[in-house]
């Protein structure tokens, strides 16, 4: 780790001396803003109610990119609008959706001054977070906006024969890869029968309860701790066993 | 790292909003139980008295081994019982064991709805330590219990001709390797004359005081900031340079 | 990460419980005491004044290297005194520099007991800190010194023919190479025409004002977020692509 997430830490202190702060990751694959939209969309929901988050993966850093901050009716989002926020976004239900407010960082009163080319991290993420966090209203920040840039492709999608298509969106570091399907969009064909997953060249079938329900040194599929498929090896490595990698295909199905 | 430490603290900050909370490694070898153990076992105690040590290598999570809580006179621990607690019972004295209380987690009152079968993590252990922090009793959280599963062999043992054997239970990121030989266990010997060593193929003799005692790139015997016998190579990575692992022997003896 | 920055928590919550603490960077290469004090010297600053920074790479450890404290007017150290706080004091002003005052750390009162001669961060520097953060007076921690022991070679120097020639003090988690070369000391030639500038057998030529500027792949010349000239790849790892080491020199001049 660089320096980078201390100093924004000292950022933030600076504006609210108050705040509690909690690291998510600082291991997302560089500039891969799907990984780190979906490792955002599953962890902020375990943070207490009206916690501020904010996620830098920021390829288009001092471009014309806008910046926003997003308040929903359980927590508060300040990101680039790259598309980042597009699996929280997914996530929420359609009332929550109607009671989100977004806004557009423009109100630079609110950032540190002078604003780099390179690092809006420490120069208006953080800033404006902690702002939020002191009590700021989202208002204040910049003019509201409709919409969020959203990803493409980051729902499962249904072909025909029953299949679900989902892509691989995380490894954890024990090698787990881990899917954007979700064990409700599955939940009906998984009871019909046995359940068949493949990914490149493997094909696995049955549905694992846990980890242990494998023999050591054995591929399994499960619904893990964040409630998506995953694909595991039984105390290995499935990304590095298996040659599975972030964004790869990975089709379900019922016999 | 993932952000699975990010969501323990969000758990606990939603239990117990005061909590600092610290992160004493996240780097164990997977499901290495032996080197977690060590690792709290020789750092809790720099930690203010009463500090609660949440300790998660499960690689049983999901299945029917029990969960604890512990309480000794200066600290209390919330971990599987699957040994991880071994090398922390074997650092207590005989009065503070005397003193340890132990219950088995059962109250699901205080984990969080629904457990996953892959993240106690999240759903049992850090709940309960929230709770614990909070100032809940012990007692509230289950049954109590008589002992704790304990690892064999994680004490070393004295062969023939006064050789002490232990085992390497910890490579910190130098690439020092860190014995289980206490400094109280070899005290006697290494005052009657020259130390010797013996790991794999490599074998030391005398005892440095500190790393700058050798040459850059030599090879070093010493008992590091943990009171533990370590090898060393000044300036370099004893682990690498020396093929040394985590559960490999280590002999000793004075001359 | 091993457990020794979490002890160091532990330590300091035991003398000064209500401390905030916040991780610089536990990924300076083994030893590098130029590349730590660079990154010291660009991230204090970002911190809350009075703020207490611990900085501790030290391979004389249990030498008789003295150990210091220090206060500028916006911030107090506490590190060995073997050149890692140079950097800090190349970037203070003259006026900064007069109202420093510097101590030898030699009143063990402020130190854990006993001192192990490996682990001093644990043992002296996170306690005095712990006591200055509290608001212990420094000139209660030893005898006041005139001078810090300083790195040579840490600030540029020029060469004939207007060239500047600096050193790659740092390498980022993408891979950005960072020099010892700031903004103000070349904001003369740049303006002159093309700037120029050659690492190992690299040419470059031009001046980025951020990643976006050039097509992925290629390799620019930017201004940091540190005021630092830096090499960096458009969607890639300039230090792999390009075998450039922290210490490689570089030089930069105007056509």
């Amino acid at each position: 780790m660089d320096t980078y997430a201390g100093v924004l830490k000292g950022v933030i202190w600076e504006i609210f001396a108050q705040a509690r702060i909690a690291d998510l990751t600082h291991q997302v694959a560089p500039q891969n803003v799907l990984q780190a939209g979906y490792l955002l969309a599953t962890a902020y929901r375990y943070f207490p109610e009206g916690t501020v988050h904010v996620a830098v993966v920021d390829p288009g850093v001092g471009t014309d990119r806008p910046a926003v901050a997003v308040e929903t009716p359980s927590a508060l989002f300040v990101a680039p609008d790259n598309g980042l926020l597009s699996s929280t976004w997914e996530v929420l239900t359609e009332k929550e959706r109607a009671a989100t407010r977004i806004v557009e960082l423009t109100e630079s009163h609110y950032w540190r001054s002078p604003v780099s080319s390179t690092f809006h991290g420490r120069d208006i993420f953080a800033p404006v977070a902690a702002h939020l966090a002191s009590g700021v209203e989202l208002s204040k920040l910049g003019p509201p906006r409709r919409q969020l840039v959203l990803l493409e492709g980051i729902q499962p999608v249904k072909l025909k024969g029953g299949i679900i298509r989902g892509r691989i969106v995380h490894i954890d570091r024990f090698g787990n890869c881990i899917s954007n399907i979700e064990k409700e969009k599955v939940g009906s064909i998984h009871q019909q029968g046995w359940l068949h997953c493949r990914t490149g060249p493997h094909r696995l079938k049955g549905l694992a309860r846990t980890y242990a329900d494998e023999q050591s040194g054995c591929p399994l599929v499960l619904f893990g701790s964040s409630g998506r498929l995953e694909i595991a090896v039984r105390d290995g490595n499935a990304a590095t066993q298996m040659g599975i990698g972030i964004g790869d295909e990975i089709d379900v199905w019922a016999e």
